[in-house]
């Protein structure tokens, strides 16, 4: 049995062949989540699908929750997947070479003042940041004050990349700073990575060098 | 043709048909580039290969980096992967729900007293946390640092989860906690993934939960 989200489901159309499917729309994860571990409770072998990785942001740890909640011991298998982070990275060029961090900026889950200070630590720790949920219709707020944060912190010339909707039709990728992050088009199915202070752009594409020790490296050679 | 760390190429042996190899050893990384420009600057197509997601602590950026210096426009790809802390993680549950960073603890490439300040910042910001490179044969100071850093901010009895050589046949992954990590074995090809405030261990798997609103989740329902 397959059990996802409408058009997650959809994207694996060519793998599915006579199993039963359920499928719901957004926001519905909890009840998705019930109706995979019912399955699988009453003996079906049922694949819970998430897009990017399972583990990031998605379905695998809401069904541990879950189950554990019930009392269960259900026989669970993470698949690992390719995260958007770096799927987008890889679009990007390379800005994830070296330490990074991602934070979703949907204050759904996590507290907003504790995104916040999660932001602040990681821009004063100059860390590559890949922002997950960065901006929606409704939610805009969240994008302009994270970018406030990292402009405190970076200079406005530091490399941000964005990529939207990686691997479908309409995939975009944007190379831009984080002083024109905010006129750029950014939406839901975006990943916004900013860079750190070494991060630049080299022949199109961006990419966080691979050490401060690189000049160290050639003379080892 | 196809250029790597020996390992590497080997892993992928079920794959090579006809084509050229070149490997060298660990720590030759600059020179597998080169080897790798020149023969793409030849003419050649050439796969560069990295374990993990090469732009993820692999030779993504080297090569861009290099190629730049040249003032070369080298046509490169990046085909993203699963990155070694996504495998480490599935494998012990679903420790990467939220937000979360990933450092290395090799201060070959970043300066020590930097890593220092990321482990704490990360540490301070309640985020989960992957690192790579937490020890070698050599190097054991890194890794007691690192735990005296998160155990200055959190419980003795935060899970953490150790994943070894995943994917190979001596694959190896242990559950503890922060007050037992540095009993454990802990080597160059292990993940140490240190959890959150929230994380916890149900039924065997260590879980981030999905969210301080789980509750307002249900409510929504």
């Amino acid at each position: 049995m397959i059990v996802g989200y409408g058009p997650y489901v959809d994207s694996i159309a060519d793998l599915i062949t006579d199993q039963q499917v359920i499928t719901s729309g957004m926001m519905k994860e909890s009840e998705r989540c019930r109706a995979a571990l019912d399955a699988a409770r009453s003996g079906k072998r049922v694949a819970l699908i998430s897009s990017g990785d399972a583990g990031m942001y998605g379905m695998a740890g809401l069904a541990m929750e879950m189950a554990a909640a019930d009392g269960d011991h259900i026989a669970m298998e993470v698949i690992p997947g390719v995260t958007a982070a770096n799927s987008a990275a890889a679009l990007l060029g390379a800005p994830l070479m070296l330490d990074s961090a991602t934070i979703s900026l949907s204050d759904l889950l996590v507290p907003w003042e504790m995104i916040v200070t999660r932001l602040e630590a990681v821009a004063a720790a100059d860390l590559v940041v890949s922002l997950y949920n960065p901006r929606s219709k409704k939610r805009v707020m969240q994008l302009e004050e994270a970018t406030r944060i990292f402009r405190a912190q970076r200079p406005g010339t530091t490399p941000v990349g964005i990529a939207t909707a990686v691997g479908s039709a309409d995939q975009q990728v944007v190379l831009t700073d984080l002083d024109h992050l905010l006129e750029q088009e950014v939406g839901m199915r975006s990943v916004v990575i900013i860079g750190n202070s070494t991060t630049c752009v080299m022949d199109g594409r961006m990419v966080t060098p691979r050490g401060y020790y690189e000049k160290k490296d050639r003379e080892q050679e």
